[in-house]
């Protein structure tokens, strides 16, 4: 599945192409994997934007940009053999062939769906647990509250935040994902931001406060957050899904005035900054996850010809939980 | 001086009055101090706001909250006796009668003027210098930009960011602001906010980006900052001077996606929260001072009469250091 033209707002179908080549040749020091499940996530929007974000755009013509996970078939490198099973760079497309740079790691839970590497064991997971623990820094007994809280990374957010005893709060939209939140991700209080007045709804629900906002769309919400941060809150700027472009730069109350009075700390966090300490975390997740601690959704499409739709679908919100397209 | 009326925008000499009282009686654990020094500052315009900001609004009908400094003239209270030379908060008037909690510390500095204990070895001193290294985390060789540079914390940010080996860059107003920069506070760099386009010459003058950003504007200034972050770097919220009120509360270009890309951190601080530090923050300013290498600017005026005019022209940019006003 090729970039084909890049949007200036959310990405549609008509922004990509499939073609059809020949298997390619597997050199010195590549592998050959087979995909089986490929990821569609909100990121993607800045992969594929011309402007320079914490990647450089995909290219006009190359294969999307995704992680997937996949078979190794056949392998000329090092530490890699056929039925490997592994988690990496390998783009919406059938096969891949690439080095073993592309890798981020072999998938070792085989008693865990494979999927789950592309979600809650994967960078959802991680990132759900590093930036939280890592810039959230929630203490037992304060308020975490999450944006996308039903979301791949906001609903392992929640779920670890409570892990750590903390009470959450998440936000989400419609009646569906609420019940998702509290029934399945054991939030203690949701909000649905289209139910009316959001930053009435946030300061009821958060009445001493937010300790900690984990922020996965910036935008409105936020608006509405910032004012409820408590003294010596941190917000996590993790994503600006609300966002659908930021080209014009889009504007909004100003923050200056929340971070002086509250002492409060905003910092974004990327998870490629992280990666030592990927693995750790993955085993601290599959833990939780084989404890019956830590519940995720997933939506699963099939066939590539469907990855396009199912990314502009994400920012159309029609999505029930990870989106991944199953291949094969 | 009485704040009689409470401003919307900037305060003005009609928002307070002059009343003259008889000498207060002085209760058994008091202080009467004869105030030698008031200070006049930018945060005044949040004291007599009426919104909750990090420090309760001024009564209607009370003395103006000021910090000043003074001689004891009369102790009722331990530890305290006439000759003490106190920093505290006095208020803008003659004569206090106060407890000790009112006194920040007793001025030890009798080798230095008075007044800088208003300055650089009171609030703003400490301030930027606590806020520098607590929240800025400069490290040599870092480019450390400043806003209201040449203000009483501003050029105190500069000075010690270079004593700690960082390249610095001030933007200030007007050509005899930037030469104060490059010639008594010995930036690297001084940037005219009124002579063109900001974001041109910051992005000139910090090429390699900035590493850390102490802010006491917000606004059109940090507007065209923020672009020019660098990867990690910290923006230390310290003041909004440039936002006349927030009530309309002000927009600007979302600040998120510059965190997020540049994983960077942006905290407010507020000197009331250090004061543990106060102390040894003084004596290693005293000492900068005492050698030379910490260099100061006062704007001195004469009589209780010339603070409410002379808070208004901070707003109008009129002062060329730290305003005080000298009484009796």
């Amino acid at each position: 599945m090729i970039l084909a033209s890049r949007p200036t707002g959310i990405a549609q179908a008509e922004h990509f192409r499939i073609e059809e080549a020949p298997s390619e040749h597997l050199g010195e020091g590549m592998l050959r994997v087979r995909n089986s499940h490929v990821s569609v996530e909100p990121a993607m929007r800045g992969w594929i934007a011309d402007i320079a974000g914490y990647a450089q755009p995909v290219p006009l013509g190359a294969v999307m940009r995704a992680l997937a996970v996949g078979e190794v078939i056949d392998s000329r490198a090092p530490g890699y053999a056929a039925g490997d099973v592994v988690i990496g760079w390998l783009g919406w497309q059938d096969e891949a062939v690439v080095s073993p740079d592309a890798v981020v790691r072999k998938v070792l839970e085989s008693d865990l769906p494979r999927s789950l590497a592309l979600g809650i064991l994967g960078i959802n997971g991680v990132t759900a647990h590093l930036a939280l623990t890592r810039i959230g820094q929630p203490v037992a007994g304060q308020t975490v509250l999450v944006s996308t809280a039903a979301g791949s990374v906001g609903s392992a957010v929640g779920q670890i935040a409570k892990l750590l005893g903390c009470r959450t709060v998440g936000i989400t939209g419609g009646a569906a994902k609420v019940a998702q939140c509290l029934d399945l991700f054991g939030y203690d209080a949701a909000i649905d931001y289209k139910a009316g007045d959001v930053g009435a709804a946030v300061a009821a629900a958060c009445a001493v406060g937010i300790n900690v906002y984990f922020d996965n769309t910036a935008g409105k919400i936020s608006n509405a957050v910032y004012p409820n941060l408590a003294l010596r809150s941190r917000v996590v700027v993790c994503g600006t899904a609300s966002i659908p472009a930021w080209d014009p730069w889009p504007s909004g109350p100003r923050v200056e005035r929340h971070l002086l009075v509250k002492r409060a700390r905003m910092e974004g966090f990327v998870i490629f900054d992280h990666m030592s300490e990927y693995e750790s975390s993955v085993a601290q997740l599959a833990e939780w996850v084989r404890a019956g601690k830590l519940r995720y959704a997933e939506d699963i499409l099939d066939g590539i010809e469907a990855c396009p739709d199912a990314l502009a679908g994400l920012y159309r919100g029609e999505n029930a939980g990870k989106r991944i397209v199953r291949l094969g």
